[in-house]
């Protein structure tokens, strides 16, 4: 009765697990919410009854495949910096960076088409080209991102339609894409003529040090599709991305999407442009940054009180995850269960990998939690720790 | 580079016409647009109001795949005259119904998947099924719908994945299925346990006699996905529509939008469901009935009085189209062309059969356009078809 991707299709496991988090008391470090209470909510509320004043019927009436006209201009010049030789050919809205990877995978996906991604990799990517019955090889990263030369190695071997990547605070790791790597994956994808889809949601929110250049901007848009949407520094409701690419592939990707949804929602999108043209985003952004760039703080420090030494983590520069290394041997997904029991959550890494590794990791998020509820579900994961270490060490003496 | 199915998709001949349509002076008989001035915009001001200060960031935050819960209760309380049997597990909300549409050709079709339409048929609806790549079999209908002997006799042959209906006053030809078809159709149905995907989007704009049940309620629900949209009752930009199915294919239809967009737009389903809530719905419904039904009745007298005998017409008791055919032999591209030139449009008909036949026929919307522009626009095309066809007498002479 179904379609053979269907029957690969199914509910996540983690997903599960995290219904039961709904409950009261819990405190979920699992999400990848942006916090609400730093929507810009005021200055939203007047864009849109200037939208609607202003522009009435036309905001609410279908409009065009490609995306509002004046809100693609705004994207391009944002991106203009280093690609000022585009047009808003190059660009066009999506319903969430979501659909821009669904699109992308009807693109150039058919059933077994190889592609490669980060180890681990955005889940959403992978649930995308997944139901397109793509084959999947993950390449290691490091803490500098995906690791150039098993990229090499692996290019000897195969190619693929494209590489996935999220070049700055990767979801699930944190982890950025240095410097000299973009410059290297960028020669690499001369070489082998390898596409590759640049996937940028958290790239405005960085805390420390100075915000990198998208490998969309350094390859002066040749081989890179570079996606990065609204939801983050604005809001997530409002369903407003948008993807960069070749007029030709934008081409391609607006017949796609005439099929798919006919057009993104009209009136958000005229409330981003509105909301764009008050002139009040950078400095949003600012605080957004300072706000998450607090909390990240504070989990840093909880973690070090609180985890015992045998756990490890990494320390973002920006973005809304941290990654978390338990001891090898741990399960990350039976000690989920046991944290929610006390009322803590987070999500096991193991369905980010797609070679199936990572069962000892996990992902912190920091966004979505208050001061208070970090430190305080760090000092949860901590005791749950601790108190299994506890019975890990008792166990073989009982048994013996 | 690009997959297979990118290598079959291709610009619509006709909206490469319509293009040149924009320009000052068209009447556009041609789209398929609700009339913006029918919006009912303050009542959609005041509710967009409302719910940003009464919901906040709420409003405007990431939510749930299936859609808003009060939404769905809402749309569930409407469907349940005869479906009473049926939860709000059964609803759930997409992206404008050509999400839908997209979502279920996911579900259903792999590469060569037999589906039924009917001849003609919803040109967004073909574009979603061969995006997956299905084989397309079309059964004739006539001016009560599809022709249920000709899908008997489809049926004795071949076994579709599902059927693909319009029931009320379909796009493009303006046609609804008599009462007595809905009974069998839905006999057959269950004879050959044959999927229906039943497309409602025009059923409330109905000018005279009665709303038929939909299939959906006939059959309570069994063997039928019943879709329709607030985009022609409401605005179509809100991009807000639903699909009702078993709570098994709603489960499937739920996991596979998650990794198509994550969601509906969180910020329009909240506006619909705070207008729905304010009580004005039907009563604007009764509206734009009475407006529309206006518009038809302008049509068809313009059409009595300036098209020549030779060409025929249907006469759709509601919904936004008219159907036409041109004396056989005629080209309605062609004769389109010529219309341009002479500053009026419609959509010629043969893109709407999958089996490549209706050249001669053509689609008239009557919702968008003012009633001296529905004249002026007939009286436009009747002269050029009076010319044309007086240059097609004259040619063979000038030919001898």
């Amino acid at each position: 009765m179904y379609a053979e991707r269907i029957k690969e299709l199914k509910s996540s496991a983690i997903r599960d697990i995290l219904k039961l988090t709904a409950r009261p008391g819990m405190i979920s470090l699992a999400g990848g919410l942006p916090a609400p209470e730093m929507f810009p909510l005021d200055a939203l509320q007047t864009a849109t009854a200037q939208v609607l004043s202003r522009y009435g019927s036309t905001a609410l009436q279908y409009s065009i495949t490609e995306g509002l006209i004046p809100l693609r201009e705004k994207i391009l010049k944002n991106l203009n910096g280093n690609a000022a030789h585009h047009t808003i050919d190059n660009v066009m809205i999506t319903q969430g960076s979501q659909q821009a990877l669904e699109l992308l995978a009807k693109l150039f996906i058919d059933k077994g088409t190889l592609v490669f991604t980060e180890n681990p990799s955005y889940l959403g990517a992978l649930q995308a080209f997944r139901l397109f019955q793509a084959r999947i090889a993950a390449i290691p990263s490091d803490e500098d991102g995906i690791r150039t030369d098993a990229l090499r190695e692996a290019l000897r071997r195969q190619k693929p339609a494209f590489l996935y990547i999220m070049t700055n605070f990767q979801n699930p790791t944190g982890v950025s894409l240095s410097l000299d790597r973009r410059h290297e994956l960028l020669e690499i994808a001369k070489e082998h003529e390898l596409l590759i889809i640049e996937d940028d949601p958290y790239g405005e929110l960085v805390f420390e040090g100075e915000k990198l250049p998208s490998l969309y901007s350094l390859g002066r848009g040749g081989n890179v599709v570079y996606l990065s949407t609204f939801s983050k520094t604005i809001a997530p409701g409002l369903r407003v991305a948008f993807a960069a690419a070749s007029s030709e592939i934008i081409g391609k990707l607006t017949m796609a999407k005439q099929g798919t949804d006919l057009q993104t929602n009209t009136l958000g999108q005229y409330i981003v442009n509105e909301y764009l043209e008050s002139g009040r985003h950078q400095e949003h952004i600012d605080l957004i940054r300072r706000t998450y760039g607090a909390r990240r703080d504070c989990m840093l420090a909880a973690l070090k009180k609180h985890l015992p030494g045998s756990t490890t983590w990494n320390r973002p520069r920006g973005g809304m995850f941290l990654w978390l290394a338990f001891p090898p041997g741990t399960d990350s997904k039976d000690l989920l269960l046991r944290c929610i029991e006390h009322n803590v959550a987070f999500v096991p890494g193991q369905e980010f990998f797609p070679d199936g590794s990572g069962a000892h990791t996990a992902r912190l998020n920091f966004s979505n939690a208050s001061l208070e509820n970090i430190e305080e579900g760090i000092r949860r994961i901590g005791a749950v720790l601790r108190d299994t270490a506890g019975h890990a060490e008792e166990q073989p003496e009982m048994l013996l």
